[in-house]
């Protein structure tokens, strides 16, 4: 099967984020860049890993320049997915001096963010054994406001999404259990009320919980802080009949056991949650010197 | 001086963050809450730490809850800027079940996020020898849209903020010298440009640059990526004569060092781009318990 | 299993919606009311359904009376969701006239929409023979800017909702078959990128599509404007292998027939898209009653 | 006189619109075209109709696609206001097979939805005997957050608008009466308080209320759910002094009468609240042609 | 006929542009609040008056400081359309200093520049000569986001609203009537097109063109820049067959002269484009007296 | 120093802007351009002094005119900050005659707004005495929702900013010198808390605060009201160690006093809340002209 690269996301939601983080930083308007930088005055800007890391977010960082100057010129050099050692250019952006260092820190910010998730999901992604089916997925733990952009970036990482919102999948946790009664009656009223397009997913605490959720057949069934036993013990007890999702303290070093053990989901809120920023600056020329520097 | 409580981000700002989160992950309803949860079902949300951690946020899950369901109680047990030690309640929900549950994971997302910056500012701080004036800072480089809770969380655990956005101070980098065509001339465009509330900071790569920025009369010096012996000249050089803000690779191991060697401030990027999400789970009793269980 | 009450739109959705449509309306002020209204009149105002219809919409009247006028009492008095005869009370507030007056239009306009797809989901449900376990199912064919509240009349009438949006779930169609090659190619790459708590649906133009997608254990398969006799054939075909949706022309005078002819989902465009607006009116009495005329 | 084409909605409403509609089914990515369609496959698509229809909405069908991909190239076959058989061509796009599918829906939605309205409108006007100079008004029935686009679909469709809000223009309707005292009183306030721009209509219940309506010097008199009979006697009674505008009720089959017994307008509020959405689909070709089909 | 107060503007016109005012001043914090004021100090907020005005305001006040603080109590003293004394308290407010100290700027902004307006507009209608019918009316000339508001301020002046916008009414001006041909065509084209609701006004330049506008029946014709020689003649051409409307530099000094010469309404844009901000401050007690100041 | 041209404000921030102000006059459509234009007519605009002016603003008038058509072609002639006579053109559009007649009044309220508060900062800059080192500042004293635009045109005029909102610089005035208990405290508090990059402002009310202000070492000292005597008092006990604004009642007639008295900032809310708006007309030919009206 060909690896698709995943669509960025749409520009009616990349728009809105970038408008507001501007609007954040040059609502006052860049008081050092106009005093010191002449209105005329280019420069080029080439956006450079200080670290090994797997590359997201130009697609942003375009928007935030074009929203800053639309003259400015942006290309990108690595695609969004990319894994590229230290001291790599990523992308470049030519034009006004003064705009580039107005939008400088701002798509910085974005970009180093969601390449830090992005070259988490792939850490993750390299521990999982060859051979095994298993799949890395984010959570909701995200960011608020950058939901959109953090599973772009998890998918850019080769990382899976889990549902995106509440809105998009059934997700029955012990709290829906005890209000629904029991888990039979949980998972009944889940299928009979949810769009016929979602699975019933179930998260349980122990193997008693597990058997009843196999019994009500639930399409998945989720971990919760399982150990390696337990969860050997509970693919055995579903033998096939159901998913298995595990959760909760999932660790770089724990991922090769967890699917090893026959986990078929290992989701992950760190991904999105606990990701160092990726260490990413850009390199300003000015004035913009004849000849592309990337070229 | 007594230590005051900083003031939370001002609620016209935290009411478009949170819409903007809730809407990001109710827009299409709870699936699961609709099918599992009656509408008359109460119940008691009790946050707890599980790790030590210096809590923050707690008027952000208040405008979360608020905003799901007015009609929600909430009370705050711990204030924000409190360390607590692991297990300990830091504010509590009651009311409608659907309603708690539904608001739950946005009102975490901003708690946990909050209160691990600001932990990790309080590390930062506690590292700071008695009887060093150093402080700590925060930077430019936060998540976007969230910059104005970001740096009220700095706040609360204890450390400084840097100026807020390129419209409220001078800060001259490498590219604005070069702009500019020299230190001197830099320093004095910014001075004679910028509103007279700023200070003109400047940063410098080298002794050279550092000695024609006091000679141009800067009010604070950064020394960016210097070692430890060149902030210790750097110190000797300025003699007072401009604050001194030491930047690049500033870990909790080097923190102390660099205060002994003289730095006035020490700004701390990964304060908001790379704080890890402190562990925050909201407990949930259904139904509501007919005495509060925090009373 | 008892029926539970749908959970109306979160309030922060609510909000926005609301206040736009107020905007529409009102920014300009209300030039009639102002000229004609002493500003200390007070009124009462009942809704009242002018034909027979299925409520819906008044938390929705509700926020719209209280953006124009927090001081304004409301009360419910027909839940959403509940058949009523002509000429029947439905919601009633009281307070300010002019404040009434100004919200009026924009509250029925509110109200008549979604009753008025609540009412034709509750004509389509009632069409489905007792003893089919077949459902009435929305489509993303909703109003711009008004899905949420939309689904949420379909289900207060009584039909269930489709995926919410095209992040939600996987619904394979032709175009996309085409884009991958052949319906296995669509389906197993849909499974291996798609969020594990997606069923995988695809919609076939005949059996012959309709053998591939069983045997690509597709989870749902969508037959797009197949007869009746065609549907028999593929209900016979798939057995209990997939779900099956019948779409495309769906009429409440064939309805019976499909759900006899083994659908499990009958999925109906016109739910959202062309539902006649519900008879409603606003009876105002000026000045307020001093007895509630509903008590 | 010149038929001149009504101006589309400003850019500015219309780009707002459709970022809320792109964003609510977009927000969580298009989970099937990512999974099946390769990011460089390019399209075709051509909007059909599927029945007769007066076509209206391609300038907000260009915003969708554009907003979801700016180098997708978007034709105009058959401008607004046109009136087609079933089975023509009403634009075409091309380009990113990914951005057209992705867009589909919502730019369905916006062209089904207003070409539904222009084709009611329409419909209305063709029953307007030749020589009558009534015209079809429509009224603040609208569908929350789509006045403009709807008001515009009835200008296409041939059709009058009513006042645009309750900011516009001054229309008494019986509760302002009851406030004002009496008729002859709300006329006066209304005059002498409205805007001099705006004429002074009052709605009126039975002939008493009419002859007081015209003593006071209405401008425009509304007949309430007036019979054909009580029409002819008012518009006798009136001759000339005031325009008449009768309300309530209007189907196509009394439009003719309405006319015939001397109304100035026939306001229909089915006209924006009730109208069926128009037939219009999109038909795909991947890959893009090389020569254009439309050519 | 009694004089009825203006209708505030809505509150969601008013929420939405007072959440931006404060985001404008607030969202990076207040500093120095922050650092100088004990979160537990209360305060008493009076405003005065510093020079004679005509009040106007104080709901919007009362939205900045709610929306800074819910807990706040505001009071007003003197109702909007109040013409009062130097020195004279407005509106109080009183409870937490932090937050009336953030709040102040902001409610003073507004309520200096509502009130600016409303006084000119008052100054403009103390000139009408007693027993004229001639009214005073804004113009289109607003400032940019403040419309409903600055509208609402002339209204509290005791001055007439122009048409709200170029979707209200019907105003030809000189290019029209170039587009349109002749003026005949002009007016005859805005009849056929224009909602019902709106009476047809034309400028014209000269007498010629006035009587092209009396004959073509427009209902009211602005007077551009004509001197008092020319609109008395004007007004005996018209002979009451239109509105005349005065237009062009219009001060306080010639509109008795204006309304003499028989002007029905007088048009002032300085009205909204060029009132100076009334002086209003705010005299803060902290802490909180413990009996209110203005019992 | 050369000097630069002040940058405008980014376009993120004046989209938002302009589009607000586009729909408040354009949401219900132009009727009377609707009804007399012909869709194909063109037209060129040429912007135009009508008195003696300081342009400012042309780059947001080209944003309006590019929201409302991105067809119409935009040409600056004279840059913002630069000073005209009477009846010179400033800029230019052309293209289509409805599109430049819907934008016409939006645009020129931003530019007679902008280049009003443009001109009177100019006119304040010109009373500083030749040789003076003071510097006319603007206030917070902005009109709600445009303090970005304004404090641009106070620069395009040549005027300085103060701090742009209360999270950028300190500026402690009355009542947080009550608050904090006395000068020394309160300046210490400030110090200890601000943003390193602030200077301590401080507001004094007489010569005895004066000095304590000075003891405690605040680097900016603001003298509220203070009559000339005063000041020159107030400059002689200061010395040189600290800058000194001067605030309240700053006339132009006061200005060249208050510099010659050693006043470092002069400080005029005026010049954002009471500047009158300039005077600019748009010049319309129907149909565009074949050769360029300005060339």
């Amino acid at each position: 099967m060909p690896r698709l690269r995943p669509t960025p996301p749409t520009p009616a939601v990349v728009q809105e984020i970038v408008a507001r983080a501007l609007i954040e930083d040059l609502a006052g308007g860049d008081l050092t860049t106009d005093a010191t930088v002449p209105a005329e005055l280019t420069a080029l800007g080439v956006a450079v890993s200080k670290a090994p890391l797997l590359a997201c977010g130009s697609t942003v960082a375009q928007a935030v320049f074009a929203s800053v100057d639309p003259k400015l010129e942006f290309e990108t050099i690595v695609p969004d997915g990319t894994w590229v050692a230290s001291d790599r250019p990523l992308w470049e952006v030519r034009g006004s001096a003064r705009s580039i260092l107005m939008a400088e820190r701002t798509a910085l910010n974005f970009v180093q963010h969601l390449s830090g998730i992005a070259t988490l999901a792939h850490r993750f992604m390299r521990e999982i054994p060859v051979g095994s089916g298993a799949r890395i997925a984010d959570t909701r733990k995200t960011t608020p406001g950058l939901r959109a952009l953090e599973r772009y970036a998890v998918r850019a990482g080769g990382a899976h999404n889990h549902r995106h919102d509440v809105g998009s999948a059934i997700l029955i946790k012990d709290n829906h259990i005890v209000a629904a009664g029991n888990i039979s009656a949980a998972v009944m009223r889940a299928r009979a009320r949810a769009p016929h397009t979602s699975r019933i997913e179930i998260e349980v605490a122990n193997l008693e919980q597990l058997e009843q959720a196999v019994a009500a057949k639930a399409d998945v069934i989720m971990l919760d802080n399982f150990d390696l036993a337990q969860i050997r013990k509970a693919v055995a007890i579903v033998d096939g009949r159901a998913l298995i999702e595990v959760s909760g303290n999932v660790t770089l070093e724990r991922v090769a056991d967890l699917a090893r053990a026959g986990a078929d989901v290992i989701s992950v809120g760190a991904l999105t949650h606990s990701a160092p920023a990726a260490d990413v600056s850009l390199s300003i020329k000015v004035p913009l010197p004849e000849r592309p520097i990337a070229a």
